[in-house]
């Protein structure tokens, strides 16, 4: 079996290091992508360090992925060699649940197959992005728009899709005011959606200090949350949390206009309250989402290539593995605009 | 003023009376209804005990009437003399802002006008359905189809159309299974209501008591709430929850399929808990409704009228005032079966 140089732990509590790792070798239906770039994700750093659940070690996280086709399967048409082609956060699914076949394959029933930290079918690990090479079905990539910066477009296919599909889902639109809750990779690529996408937006946090980050993207205003209660009541028809911070859902819920609804994608580890009373009195709703289907991927790309919508990113040279160790810690502290991105020919 | 016979009480811990009450004079948009026939919702014993708020005593409770046109004003053209009328939880409302102009009058921003224990916006109190008569601007008030029982169908003005509202606007229909969460006096209501909008229906209960009742109404099948998380799960499109009991929240959301709602029409006093994972493993949402607007009544009216649907009702005769606080303990006991009406001429 070949192999791919990569940055990988050894356990949760292990400093990344370079190592070889397993490439499956290329099918009749693979695509084999050359990686260039490779975005750090908050879930990556959960699962790095067990936080969620017991993982698989060695571990080569890394499910935003972006690079270059090299070589195509016999079967393969819809990506050739020279194209930009993305990986997202799973690499397979059943193929025949009802979800999978309406292209929802983010919400397969059988469970998909995870980017990295997850298991194919037949029981091998999966490896992620943080790493130069990966061997994908060809279902299971994007095709990236040749328009787009290929750094700044690899966390489009985590944070980007995350933030995207409720927005879509939910039908944002001229007319329409949306809130988006907390401006980090999540929240400024929400921003930028929702502006595109026609709606007023309004960045809602706890402190001003990225107000005019906010504004930059395209914002009408930043709001400091717990100043708006009284001020903003009736007023939104989305709220879109990208935090995983506690949340007052109550007041949260009281801002929303009739039908509107606040749409969780960022997760707090504690169970939320909620009065009844905050949903009947205005046909209102709590909903969550789970990034993206393949199509719906594939469409948000599109969306980018039209709108020229990418994520601002501080790259990494990871020369050096420590550094990856470093970006952790800055983005636990919130310490990053917006998204890390780590250059794939310095693993 | 004139007056007419009702049945109130003096304060939150009086027993009921019969008394004469203000009834207003007829204006030129007024219809003039002879009541017929009032249903016992739980609000009305809230309201009677002051256990939401402080209420207007005295107090004529009722907000499920129905009887026959007696008078009209001369602008009245939607109702003549004779016919049979209805009037349901509010009177009026400000008719300004974008909720009344949208028809979702029971959602308007200044707040309606409540059919009983509430105020008109001059400030004079109102007073509800257990009387025998009302005078009520023609804009509030709805038409009741000829073919059917109007005792059985007082209940539809309350019960009815607060079911009817939230299973119509989350697009039940054939091919989607909803869950109707208990089978009182809303439940039975929406099972009928489901069924005749081509769903499969389930009622989820406690005890199978009511199994028997459950399919006479159409219902597929009754569950025992608490022994099906585990062989319900990815099955309802829709369940929604009739009982004011505290829920086991995210367990009533691994019932949902991706996409679907949980949505309350009973309010149970306590804040509830959930799990943000529930929801954002599968596209789901936690909803209120609280009953509909006026146009959507009328629909819901029209809709039983087509379908032949009423409400399985125990008619009081009220000679006796003490027969509504004995039925307020049986109601408060969940023992009747389904909805409790008053018969006017009794009062």
């Amino acid at each position: 079996m070949s192999t791919t140089q990569s940055l990988s732990v050894k356990s949760p509590t292990s400093k990344f290091e370079k190592s070889q790792m397993p490439l499956p070798a290329l099918g009749p239906d693979s695509v084999h992508i050359k990686i260039k770039y490779s975005g750090i994700c908050h879930s990556d750093i959960h699962q790095a360090r067990d936080e969620w659940f017991e993982g698989i070690f060695p571990m080569v996280p890394g499910h935003e992925i972006a690079g270059e086709v090299v070589a195509v399967g016999s079967n393969v048409t819809k990506l050739k060699v020279g194209d930009k082609a993305g990986v997202g956060t799973f690499v397979d699914s059943c193929r025949e649940c009802e979800y999978c076949l309406a292209g929802k394959e983010n919400y397969c029933l059988k469970g998909n197959v995870q980017t990295y930290n997850g298991r194919h079918y037949d029981g091998t690990p999966t490896y992620g992005g943080y790493a130069q090479d990966i061997v994908v079905d060809h279902k299971y990539t994007l095709k990236i728009p040749e328009n787009l910066d290929l750094a700044a477009a690899a966390p489009l296919l985590c944070a980007g899709v995350t933030v995207y599909s409720p927005l879509n889902h939910w039908g944002v639109k001229a007319g329409m005011r949306v809130g988006i809750l907390g401006l980090g990779g999540l929240g400024h690529m929400a921003v930028k959606f929702s502006v595109a996408m026609g709606a007023e937006t309004y960045v809602l946090g706890h402190t001003a200090s990225k107000a005019q980050d906010a504004k930059d993207f395209g914002a009408k205003e930043y709001l400091i949350t717990s100043e708006i209660a009284e001020t903003h009541k009736n007023f939104f028809d989305v709220i879109l949390n990208t935090t995983s911070a506690d949340l007052n859902v109550d007041s949260l819920l009281g801002m929303l206009r009739v039908g509107g609804s606040l749409v969780n994608v960022g997760l707090p580890g504690n169970s939320q309250n909620y009065n009844p009373f905050s949903l009947v009195t205005g046909l209102k709703s709590i909903a969550g989402a789970n990034t993206g289907g393949i199509q719906e991927t594939q469409d948000m790309l599109d969306f980018c290539g039209e709108h020229n919508i990418v994520s601002i990113i501080e790259l990494l040279d990871a020369t050096d593995p420590a550094t990856i160790d470093q970006a952790y810690s800055r983005v636990v502290g919130s310490d990053v605009r917006y998204r890390f991105v780590i250059d794939a020919s310095t693993i």
